[in-house]
């Protein structure tokens, strides 16, 4: 079990809500933040669903609905409330075990008279059965006799996004709750059952509640088994959940669990990378695909990854690139039935993203750059009130920041490179690539004076710089996606003749719409200057900076010059050239012109975002630059674990997560793809003594070892 | 650079005083704790010198005299005083550097005004110049110029130790101090010097102070030069510490610091272990050596090692067996020369254990539990007033823990047989042992009912039974102690005769005395239960506890329980009969009898203290339990690294961090002396896949590399 385990001890109060943001569980159905059953102050406990929008009244938005946080429990022993800044701690360790999803806690507590109890709270949210989730605790009083009072209901619905609310009890030991999203409708089931083991019955009272002694030395358990369904999947929630419920008390924690953890091998078997010669970035990679794990819908094509998973508030649910060019690789390359899923999400939203199109005078289909349910732009405009005067700024995303068509396009097509998954090209992938082909068509600009396509207004991935004109990562991804376009029509034609037939008509994909796409690919303009790529136009008339200087800065750059200032420097606030670079790799450019560019870009880069510092490290490694590869990885892998940017109370950054992936695979291990197989140039950083993935390529599993002596792909 | 560096990022002010010891410098004849150069509320700053001890007006006992912390330094930017809680902390590192013993921290902060400045602190205390510190600032204005006002002086001398205080200038960088210790007489002598480079002048006042402007980008170099001179060290300290800062400016900081990480290269070439496979186990003991090497005096032979090294105040700076029986193999093992010094300490003390021993009506010598300078028993009588109504406990241990002689002689005996240092053995060592050995003779008693020899009234290793009656850790090492004693007596009879008979005549080494030890040893009581030895007269009648239920505790059993029912209990604060299977190894018994002891005591074990679980984990070790032992040593490796026992703002735990490295090479590698040779039967932990060492056995160095496949000696 070496380097499985995410460990917490002893209490660290002062990280309450990074470290519950780190201990969520999860099954792809939905998310737990790791909030203590008996309340903490200033707690953030929180229970997300995908796909279960709600705006709230009054807000610009919507959001995700946070549910009941089912995993509360009011817990007394002779008489006192057990709480952990209460009586006396007397240890405490708290491990998440990324094997088999399991959390635990332990806790040797003196209640404020005198004796002392041990308490082991388990849970974890089964893998095999999506709806149903199981928590433990086991309490034994170590030296004297105790009266245990234990209380476990469902927890109270936010008011704010939940209406009609019904709670009440079944049998004894059940309670359930069920409402509907007061403005999006949806509605919810929960139903739970809660014992404290076959002799102890019950008290009366509006939840399920027990009152009974344990003797010195005897161990008690309580369980509570939880049942959850929304009309997103089941037609009558309540009734779903009492019968999801009903089967899970008849199996029991013990079979559940080992079902669940079964599940968890299995998926590991696809996914684990095996790191040796490095503790931490072990730790880290497991810890990183397990966020990844848990917040992949399994069984939904109408839900994606937010940016900060199902394990915070952060962004609201809402779904970015982030899950596109970041979080995605990870599943297309070692879980492609998840990767399906979550790009089948773009596909059914794609009348969301025409309206957009419409909205802003384009044609085809406009994808936002905030998504949640609806497909349509949820960025709000206004940010959060600033101190001192309350003023907000503006949020310009949502209006210019346009790649997210190209990325979902590159996405897509890297997916079906990838997994040889034609039927998904040909009935989804296809529209959704020519669709946005279509919207660039109409949103390109000629400049007729220098016989150029451009495309001005716009925020590329550096979003230190809100309105630029020929973002080149735009200007480059659009060309390239224009390119695709073509390619896929050309590959439909001959693939499914009918199905070409039926997108060129209903997309409009006339002779000459073909045209001005060749067009537009051969007349692009892409700022440059020799070898060196110009970020955007007058980019570096922009004031330089020393970046390296603000050493060692935890607050990024733009924190510390101000949003204004920051806006009129060459500061980059994440990879944007060296993005391209990452996603083009060999396509960019030879390696002189690749180097020039890092050499370039690189040092002027804030990482002021979590995408960042790993993008940059799987460029560092291709470019054979191991040791500052690995700085840069590190980095990465810090952002949740060690909270190294302040922000992981916020959720989970799924983008940092599946960047650490890439960086090892696509970096690292120097995978690309070769003809109908796959290639491999390591660069491992120096004290990696042994590197081991999986990756399915087209139908064929590949375990790879790299060593400092070889590669073996079996 | 890997797993050689102990970081602190950001900044964690709520582990300020841990902090503090982790990062200590020092050189073996000073410490220096980590504290900040321009203080920090709450800071424990500290510097330590090893013998300079003091007994404060109205103290029980005489304490290790801080003298002023010469890392004070007032800093100033556009008025604005520097402070971590003042202005804003933009970025924070603080590495320690075990390879090269250099702290450096660097601070990205903005002045309460706007500009950004990086300030990056380094300090070192010169390993191959005892007397010699130096600190450098570098301050860089990153976004404006600024203002620089800075003033270093030597800081306040504590007058409940100091007296005949004078400071004053010398030339105008330079600052000097003396003073004497007002109980102890001790002379001090501190000379500084501060400079801010060629060109800036220093202002007028009490102390060297300048004031200048830096331009925006520019970096000012603040250096600070420190001599340090006792009476111990030099007649006249003063003029012996302005003579040392005059030669230590003019080499400069780069030419010192580059002598002192050379000396320190030697030093590791010696006394590193590599671990493969385990990153924190490996920096967890390079981190151990560390400290035990900055705390191991290399010019001086008539002081030792605290235990808690010359990092906190914790113990007073006084000396106990965790030096003999914890600290000192590894030096044994790969620097006997600085063994030899701590074991010349004991030497040099003997008259003052021969006054304990007169004093409580017995011959010979007797070591005190806690030791100073004067060799008298300094282990204070009564305990600091507790709440809530100020209630002192009366301390036994320098009444009853008695075994204290016979582990120096243990010591000795090790020392002699690995280094083969005759001429110690002849010229001090001898002495010692057998002036014990009269010590022992004299106190055991003869119970004729049973024809046997008893020691009752102890304390032994396991510190929670207070007053028991033959103490079998006791009793087995004062057998052995007299069976040593004869053996020595008559190895010098062949080797250096004229010694032995001095000896004889010296110490009354009659034949009726050898006789009486023979007798001793032939018949003195061994509780034992057949192979099961009993830890002390009635041990088995006390009430049994399950320690393992009390999980996960960071508090010790004795704190749970309370002193008095701990007391009444089969629970054993620390390694105790395991601390003898430690010692003795195969001679304790066959391996059956062995791992019969271990079943009994290792689950009786608190851990109640510092020195238990390397230990513990050694005798794991050396049993075949690798994983059990893997996890003991783990625990013992988070005791300062961690603070997994709250205490490390005390000090650092000389005995811990010596457990460590002997459960490694004596444990894990399995080491011991055969013949003129050594042997080794290795129990690795599982995961490491490789453990390098070196020893030098009888002046031959040794190279010991294990893998999982095998064994090499070079």
């Amino acid at each position: 079990m070496r380097n499985w385990i995410v460990t917490e001890t002893p209490f660290r109060p002062t990280q309450l809500n990074h470290l519950e943001t780190v201990f969520t569980i999860g099954n792809g159905y939905l998310g737990v933040r790791g909030a203590f059953e008996e309340g903490y102050p200033g707690e953030q406990p929180l229970v997300l669903i995908h796909g279960l929008f709600n705006q709230p009244e009054g807000a610009e938005v919507s959001e995700l609905a946070g549910v009941p946080a089912w995993t509360g429990l009011e817990l007394a022993f002779d008489g006192a409330r057990f709480r952990l800044d209460q009586g006396e701690l007397l240890g405490y360790e708290r491990t998440l075990d990324l094997r088999s999803g399991l959390l635990r806690r332990a806790v040797l507590w003196r209640i404020p008279g005198q004796t002392v109890l041990r308490l082991v709270f388990e849970r974890f949210a089964s893998l095999a059965r999506p709806h149903i989730l199981a928590l433990r605790v086991q309490a034994t009083a170590l030296d004297g006799d105790m009266m245990i009072e234990a209380a476990g209901g469902l927890g109270d619905a936010d008011r704010s996004h939940w209406t009609d609310i019904e709670v009440g009890r079944g049998a004894p030991q059940q309670a359930f709750l069920q409402a509907r999203a007061a403005q999006s409708g949806y509605r919810l089931g929960m139903a739970a059952h809660f014992d404290a083991g076959p002799d102890i019955r019950p008290e009366a009272g509006s939840r399920p509640t027990f009152k009974f002694m344990a003797r010195r030395g005897q161990t008690v358990t309580l369980t509570k088994f939880i049942a959850i369904h929304t009309s997103r999947d089941a037609a009558r929630p309540l009734d779903a959940a009492r019968a999801a419920l009903g089967t899970a008390v008849d199996l029991g924690y013990d079979a559940l669990y080992r079902e669940s953890a079964e599940a968890w091998e299995a998926t590991w078997h696809a996914s684990d990378v095996e790191i040796e010669g490095d503790d931490f970035a072990q730790l880290a990679i497991r810890f990183a695909l397990y966020h990844l794990l848990i917040a992949a819908p399994r069984d939904d094509e109408r839900v994606s990854i937010g940016a900060k998973t199902l394990s915070g508030r952060g962004y609201k649910g809402h779904v970015f690139w982030d899950t596109e060019l970041f979080a995605l690789a990870p599943l297309t390359f070692t879980q492609p039935a998840l990767a399906r899923n979550l790009l089948m999400y773009r596909y059914h939203l794609l009348p969301g993203a025409r309206t957009k199109a419409v909205n802003n005078g384009f044609e085809g289909a406009m994808y936002p750059w905030e998504s949640t349910d609806t497909g349509e732009e949820t960025t709000p405009k206004w940010g959060a009130p600033l101190p001192p005067d309350g003023r907000r700024e503006r949020i310009w995303t949502g209006d210019r920041e346009i790649h997210i068509s190209a990325d979902i396009a590159y996405a897509m097509r890297q997916y079906w490179q990838v997994s040889g998954d034609d039927d998904f090209m040909a009935r989804y992938g296809a529209e959704v690539i020519l669709d946005t082909a279509v919207f660039w068509g109409s949103r390109v600009e000629y400049n007729a004076a220098q016989d150029r396509y451009e495309i001005s207004h716009v925020i590329g991935p550096d979003e230190y710089h809100e309105d630029v004109n020929n973002s080149v990562f735009t200007n480059v991804m659009a060309r390239r996606h224009l390119q695709t376009a073509l390619e896929i029509l050309a590959w439909l034609e001959r693939h499914a003749p009918a199905q070409a037939g039926a997108l060129r008509d209903r997309l409009a994909l006339t002779p000459a719409r073909l045209e001005h796409w060749r067009d537009v690919i051969a007349k692009m303009y892409i700022p440059r200057d020799g070898d060196l790529l110009v970020e955007f136009d007058g980019f570096f008339d922009l004031e330089p900076v020393d970046v390296a200087a603000y050493w060692p800065r935890t607050r990024s750059l733009q924190h510390i010059y101000g949003v204004p200032a920051t806006n009129r420097t060459q500061i980059i606030k994440q990879a944007d050239v060296v993005m391209l670079m990452a996603l083009l790799g060999d396509a960019f450019g030879p390696p002189e012109m690749q180097r020039a560019n890092w050499d370039v870009y690189a040092p002027r880069c804030d990482h002021g975002s979590s995408l960042s510092a790993a993008i940059h490290g799987l460029v560092a490694a291709r470019l054979g630059m191991s040791d500052q590869a690995y700085a840069l990885w590190r980095q990465a892998a810090g952002v949740d674990l060690e909270d190294n940017k302040g922000n992981a109370a916020d959720g989970a950054h799924a983008a940092a997560a599946g960047g650490l992936w890439q960086a090892i695979v696509l970096g690292f291990a120097g995978l690309r793809q070769a003809g109908d197989g796959i290639s491999l140039t390591p660069n491992l950083p120096p004290h990696w003594r042994r590197l081991r993935f999986r990756v399915m390529h087209r139908g064929r599993l590949r375990d790879v070892t790299i060593t400092p002596d070889g590669v073996t792909i079996a």
